[in-house]
């Protein structure tokens, strides 16, 4: 696996999800136009599609049908575009710029912005619960994929670490703070992702435990190194604003550690990752060069 | 029936669903107390639990296991909660009180306020596919369920009637807008509480599709009413600001068809739902209660 390439490999699975948002994406009714641009505008603003990448990763261990995959990535992918909405509002966090281009409420408005938002979180939901565009799978697996990410994603999950986010901001925050959100706002979903891999890839129980157990690594390490990349990156590099979270006084790994001490962190929650799924074979190499990924990346 | 007291029987029903919220809305961590705090505010704000209502007695004409509905019936209830807090923030409808108490974000403030609605429309799906809280129903069924109630609260639904009704306000609108607005933004998803019933309780698909047209009839005629009685009532007797409609210049039916003519077509469309569901008996005589109900409410 020397020769891996990460940006194509996220860029393969991510055009096989846009694929997706193309063909199912389309305006339901000429009144709500500017609803379904402003769905697709954030949609189709360049992420990474690293949640994507970890289900077909995760999945990949067990199976090989990976277009069964795709509605259930596309879903994903869906809620956490909701969720960046939502964050980016003026009542939240009051972000411009994200991914190098203006948040939705700035091309949008607010109002639509937030609808944009609902309408992306139903609308993963009802991908994931649509029996006709998921005919190959069980009926009690896409039950269990969607139980388990709305656990993920709500009060008891990721809205749950961005309120605590929000909360920290406007007092002191210690490092269970942090943890607490950290945890929540992110590695939630992202171990959800690698769970789901097990779960459409008739993995075990323990399977499923294992990959969730590596994304909660994965997940923390990956927003522990966004904290990072705040301080010490530029606007250039990054697409969106730079040093925000120590001007807004947020709640962040560094801010509490240091950068040091924060990295290091980073590392040994990787290795822990990697150690974690050290009994798969070759299949799970995605799932290692993703880990890699994380700790390495500069944007 | 002339017996029926429909405050008692909407009491009935409402009382098992706030049972229900009482113990599965539980405060998952203190960090996260204050996001609890909201939502349960805005799933107790005594609503009139008319969808409930109508989910429990289209159930009834097919079977009678009502404790088997109530978690669905309390997830369509935390997602028209979720629609009542987004609606009334100030970038949308700005509107300062909900049956007459202050609304979520002039309590809890704007960014709990998203936040809470976020996340009781993610319950409203973790209740929906939760397996270990709904033993009694097919996977199938809930799955089926799930998706429906994506389908008539998303984009093509309920977010898009939303949608167009916030971009009526800021332009000229005609019969075939407001028909538009009203059907997505309200009937819908009473239709959708019909055919659940329907669903949950093993009927046909031509049962399924009829309580669905029985449902749009008298969503339609709801939300007419609605509109009628924002001219006609005092702010005491609705509870919230009386007036509204007209001065947002929002689009209504009153405001395109006149205040009889409104009427004269609520009337018919519950002449029409009552002959929909003319082929059941008795059964179906609290359909027929909540049909007559729609039409003679003053609040």
């Amino acid at each position: 696996m020397s020769q891996f390439n990460m940006k194509s490999y996220l860029g393969f699975w991510g055009a096989k999800v846009e694929e997706f948002f193309e063909s199912y994406m389309t305006c339901p009714n000429p009144h709500t136009k500017g609803l379904t641009d402003a769905m697709r505008y954030s949609l189709f603003a360049g992420g990474k599609r690293i949640r994507p990448a970890l289900i077909y990763s995760s999945y990949g261990i067990f199976e090989g049908y990976f277009d069964k995959v795709t509605p259930f990535a596309a879903a994903v992918e869906m809620l956490h575009t909701y969720s960046l909405i939502h964050d980016d509002l003026p009542a939240m966090d009051d972000d411009d710029y994200r991914r190098g281009k203006p948040t939705n409420h700035k091309v949008y408005g607010e109002a639509t912005a937030i609808l944009a938002g609902d309408g992306l979180l139903t609308k993963a939901f009802e991908v994931m619960c649509n029996r006709d565009i998921n005919p190959d799978v069980d009926a009690a697996l896409m039950l269990e994929a969607a139980y388990k990410l709305a656990d993920a994603s709500g009060d008891r999950g990721m809205v749950g670490g961005q309120f605590a986010d929000m909360e920290a901001e406007s007092g002191v925050f210690n490092a269970q703070t942090v943890d607490y959100i950290h945890t929540n706002k992110t590695s939630r979903l992202l171990a959800y992702c690698c769970e789901l891999g097990a779960i459409l890839g008739y993995g075990t129980e323990e399977d499923k435990k294992r990959l969730f157990e590596y994304g909660m690594r994965i997940g923390l390490a990956f927003q522990i190194v966004d904290d990072i990349l705040d301080i010490t990156s530029t606007t250039e590099e990054l697409g969106k604003d730079v040093g925000s979270d120590a001007a807004n006084g947020k709640a962040t790994y560094p801010a509490v550690h240091g950068i040091e001490d924060s990295h290091r962190k980073a590392e040994l929650l990787i290795e822990e990752a990697m150690e974690i799924i050290s009994v798969y074979g070759n299949t799970a190499d995605p799932c290692r060069e993703i880990a890699k990924f994380i700790i390495e990346r500069k944007n």
